[in-house]
């Protein structure tokens, strides 16, 4: 007998067909004794139709009345969800955020929790009655509706599940757990059985999917069990908890990459205070998020300045930087799409000299050009031509002893 | 410079460019200095599709998880339509029915209002920012979301006007007015100009499908002038009012007709006490709503009793009707399909003998068979074959003197 809440994303609830099999999964755990609060979101598709249907509208959508659009999507899949429970003769019944409530800060698209009330759903779940609850919304101050952003409603169960107290919180998907690589380009990738949030937080920043950071950052803020697992199979997933000793005792856990960035670099940059700030300060105005910077040792009062920047914003950033660029005199600027970064994540590089320099070597033996360098407490991320990506993947994924035994997709 | 609250139906936001029109009408009122408070359907067809969904799922959908639904629609038009009147350079905020908030009580689907906060209203209009309220739900005590029942939105619209004592509620729908009887059976039908509470009341009785009963209802108990006029011209409607001595100089103000209803007729009823309550008891009992009873004063003990019921509800009736009749002993039971009852709506009936008379004579001049018989103060009604609908409507709108003069519709 535990409580537990339960997130299925939109492809577990992508049609009546699905959300009624997902109702017969959550009634199992409940005929065994379990409380259970589910959390939804949209059926697959419905949060993209309804922006088209206020792009179609405008080009830029009220931020507050977009949000009350958007709400309605997860609103439908609760809905549905308990009248398929009560169709099976089971109690349900759904929240929407306002009805928790899950209070949150004032900013439409992209809001934080900073509270919710636990009264109403615990009443719920004393009467024997399963509690659906809507995932990506909540409730500001003024009582306007608010969304969290894409991957709220992972951040909704984790923040539930913190809130109630819950023995787990399981996060179904459409893949069966947290891998040491994407088992698309490393066919000897390996399920992980356990993961520590900072490992898990380095993993998300790399566009890894499977869970939104913000939903890890609250995981490891109040010690939520988190387990990722597949809404398909009934096979254990991926636990992503607080670290353990043990876990130190292995160098490298998993290997990411992202090729969604491209390359910025400025030369001969006179080296005076204020000039880093100058030259971010445009692209902070217009949003753009930097990712790596690294700056060399100055020699002769100028250097180079080398940061990563989205793909989709390489364009704007370019001709933002070339505006400032010739403002600070520097020499010229350079910009390269073709690349990707490659990280080690492990929280027992802490405890083990030379894990960058085995990167490195092992990058050197394939003939890989290293073209940036930045490092965390548990990661070493790489910049590398585009082109190697997968085999530096391969490669390190070996390297680092990850490899399933059997050399075959696990 | 006035406080209006306006009503849109379905169909007049159907689509995303409709959405945009009803924003430029609505803010041409807005640039006049008035402050308006616009009460939104569902876009067409939105509601049908979510009653799909839901029937999809099961047979029968849990009333409170289908309001939870069926909720949705009308959140879309008003997130939506507030988004137009933003795009358009003037301030708008949605607000649904928990928001306002629409007090009901816990009838799911066919909750009745019984409070309106205006407090949040009312701030939003201080700062000159046009209004826009999800129609057709509210919410109970409990802090769940009810819904109206269809033609819920006009009801929203009326409470609202009342609630905030506005100086007109504008239902704005596809026709340009309530006629005196429907212009596509009878050419010569006039738009009325203006037509009393009670008047409408018995027009909306009659199926005459302009004005949901409970908004006229509630349009009648606080005094609420509604005007009922088209979406698609800038032409006055219909003027729905309190009564007023003028009006009782009309003799007739409108022919209405309803072609849904089916007769059920039980002979050589034992005629003793409870017998009546014994019949009408199962059908009670399974939802059917009764209009008309008709039961001739017995001579020798025994009675026959006819009766009306939507043409939907006749099979489930007969056989109810069947197994009683054998109970109570009664000779048989016959039921008719094909019948049709015309009414004559006046206030004018109050002041002025023989208008039934009048009513019965026309019809008889046309060789039209009376089948049943009822009245009320302001209305005569009279059961025909239903083969003789559109004639009977004809000749009366003639004999009562509510011809367009110009024979042509207007």
């Amino acid at each position: 007998m535990a409580l537990i809440v339960q997130k299925y994303g939109g492809t577990s609830v992508g049609s009546i067909e699905k959300i009624r099999g997902v109702a017969k999964r959550v009634l199992e755990y409940h005929k065994q004794g379990n409380k259970m609060v589910v959390v939804l979101s949209a059926m697959a598709g419905q949060t993209d139709n309804l922006i088209r249907l206020a792009q179609e509208m405008t080009d830029e959508p009220d931020p507050r009345e977009l949000d009350v659009l958007l709400a309605t999507g997860e609103q439908v899949s609760v809905a549905l969800f308990a009248m398929a429970v009560k169709s099976m003769g089971y109690e349900a019944r759904s929240l929407l955020g306002f009805q928790v409530a899950i209070h949150t800060n004032r900013l439409f698209g992209k809001a934080r929790i900073h509270d919710i009330e636990t009264e109403r759903i615990t009443k719920e779940l004393e009467k024997e009655r399963i509690v659906t609850v809507a995932g990506f919304q909540g409730l500001d101050g003024k009582g306007d509706i608010t969304t969290l952003g894409r991957g709220g409603s992972d951040t909704t169960a984790v923040a539930l599940a913190a809130a109630l107290n819950a023995d787990v919180c399981e996060i179904f998907t459409d893949v069966n757990g947290i891998y040491t690589t994407d088992p698309n380009i490393c066919p000897r990738a390996k399920k992980m059985d356990r993961i520590s949030y900072n490992e898990m937080l380095e993993m998300a920043s790399l566009r890894a999917k499977v869970l939104e950071i913000r939903s890890v950052e609250f995981a490891k803020k109040f010690n939520v069990p988190i387990h990722v697992r597949s809404t398909f199979t009934q096979e254990r997933g991926t636990m992503v908890v607080a670290e353990t000793e043990d876990m130190e005792k292995v160098l490298v856990s998993g290997v990411a990459f992202d090729k969604n960035e491209a390359r910025i670099t400025i030369k001969k940059v006179p080296d005076r205070p204020g000039i880093a700030a100058k030259i971010f300060h445009p692209l902070f105005k217009s949003g753009i998020i930097v990712d790596m910077i690294v700056q060399n040792t100055s020699e002769d009062g100028e250097t180079d300045l080398t940061f990563t920047v989205p793909t989709s914003e390489f364009q704007k950033t370019l001709s933002l930087v070339n505006k400032v660029g010739k403002e600070i005199g520097a020499q010229k600027v350079l910009g390269d799409k073709n690349i990707a970064k490659i990280s080690i994540i492990g929280v027992g590089m802490r405890s083990h000299a030379g894990v960058a320099q085995k990167m490195f070597d092992t990058l050197a033996q394939e003939n890989i050009n290293i073209m940036m360098i930045s490092t965390s407490e548990i990661k070493v991320s790489c910049v590398i031509d585009q082109k190697y990506t997968e085999l530096a993947v391969r490669v390190l994924h070996t390297a680092f002893g990850l490899d399933n035994d059997l050399g075959e997709k696990s």
